[in-house]
């Protein structure tokens, strides 16, 4: 049996396909979201990367903020409970997801089974999220996928003092102008959004193990002030920004064996 | 006696000459604040439009964020008294006033002589301040000072959801590829700094006169916005960005009278 899991967020799309609810077969992003040619390129992607076709899939599963929207999909679930189901599948141990995407964060308590308890979220204020990011990547002019590597090459500490995203940009600038090196203010970047999306976790209470998932989660200079703020070991994995498809194909294994079960018991 | 206010703001410098404490000899704006060349030049442009010089000066009162750096100074108070004294002088039944800066807001509650009773500030959030129209204004390649004419010209009603500036900024950029007019997001613009600003005043209640402050006030699709957000009668006045800078100016003559009387005593 085959399963897809499609998550379309804001800023990209994302899918998994499972083999009987084991085995990742392939996956696939795309850097576009909701409302555009994402989702279905998406799905076109990780299809052929499987060698297979719509018509192999059993069960498709859409999450995340435009899932209403997939007409291909049999049924819709909350990104919430399919991105508990993907980190509890790559770590059984996980306790706590600090989540981080590309203008939200939020923080998820997992019950021993694998199931959400509790969340806070952000979603009304771009620092502490993927956002904050971006707008400081344009301006230190670099890619945001150089962030780590800058990270990695700080030697000194730069505090950035205001939490408001657009205020913090206007701080990098006068550091900017005052001659303070790109790798030192992006260090001091990513402590900045460490600091509020720590507050925001502890708001719940964290708990080993403590994964970070979304797509800032790729970025080891954030992993690393993570830890440095809650003082809690980070766990990640390369699958981290596919964690609410692979909740999703997750999902979608199981209403597929219920349907089955269900249709043998009608024969 | 001639007595001089300096009000040392984040994006702008401000200056008063006052006779006898009474009459207001001239008046000054410089379009930059504290750490910059502002403050002196506001200072030499007030005098020259009196036509008088730094002797001529029996006291000169520093106010504003920046008002510690002014050695010119005589002595330093609070911006809020001074923002409280300078809405008296100019409305003399002043009991609220909403204050609009360049990066921060507040609301002061006023007693029935004109002093600070009670006061709110946000300078933690772009959004809501003057810094949210700068941004703005930089998307839609206007000015901000043409702000006030483009909302004049506003036919449809369009809301702006984020509260956040950054998030607010990609909303107006969809509006505009929407095709959305220019005039009708500035007006969106303004209700939402009004509905940050209103609630804001709220917390301290508000009761009339309610003055309108700051180098926002200037803009009158902002004060109309700020009219139907709270349902009260805003009064501004083309002196309110000189409001610091002129309670500045009348504390300076309060304190040079109490000089005078104590030198009379040991004479
Ligand atoms: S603090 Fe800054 S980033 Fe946060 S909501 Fe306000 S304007 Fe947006």
């Amino acid at each position: 049996i085959y399963t897809m899991g499609v998550d379309i967020g804001s800023t990209a799309s994302k899918s998994v396909i499972l083999e009987n609810g084991k085995k990742i077969v392939a996956t696939a992003v795309v850097d576009v979201g909701a409302g555009t040619s994402g989702p279905s390129r998406v799905m076109s992607e990780v299809l052929e990367k499987a060698n297979l076709t719509m018509d192999d899939i059993s069960f498709t599963m859409a999450t995340g903020y435009g899932r209403n929207a997939l007409e291909e999909a049999d049924m819709q679930m909350s990104e919430l409970s399919c991105h508990a189901k993907g980190a509890h599948f790559l770590f059984p141990n996980v306790h706590t997801i600090i989540d981080i995407g590309g203008q939200d964060a939020k923080a998820l308590k997992i019950g021993d089974g694998g199931h959400l308890e509790n969340f806070v979220m952000n979603d009304k204020c771009a620092a502490g999220t993927g956002r904050f990011l971006d707008v400081i990547a344009r301006v230190l002019e670099v890619d945001v996928s150089d962030l780590q590597d800058l990270d990695a090459k700080a030697t000194k500490d730069v505090t950035i003092s205001s939490t408001c995203t657009v205020f913090a940009e206007s701080e990098v600038i006068s550091q900017l102008a005052k001659g303070t090196k790109i790798e030192d203010i992006v260090k001091g970047i990513h402590y900045s959004i460490a600091s509020r999306v720590g507050s925001l976790a502890k708001r719940i209470g964290l708990k080993d193990d403590v994964v970070f998932t979304g797509g800032v989660a790729l970025n080891k200079g954030m992993v690393r002030a993570l830890e440095q703020n809650t003082g809690y070991k980070i766990h990640t994995s390369p699958m981290c920004q596919l964690n609410g498809a692979l909740g999703a194909a997750l999902f979608a294994y199981q209403k597929q064996r219920n349907l089955e079960r269900k249709s043998k018991k009608l024969v």
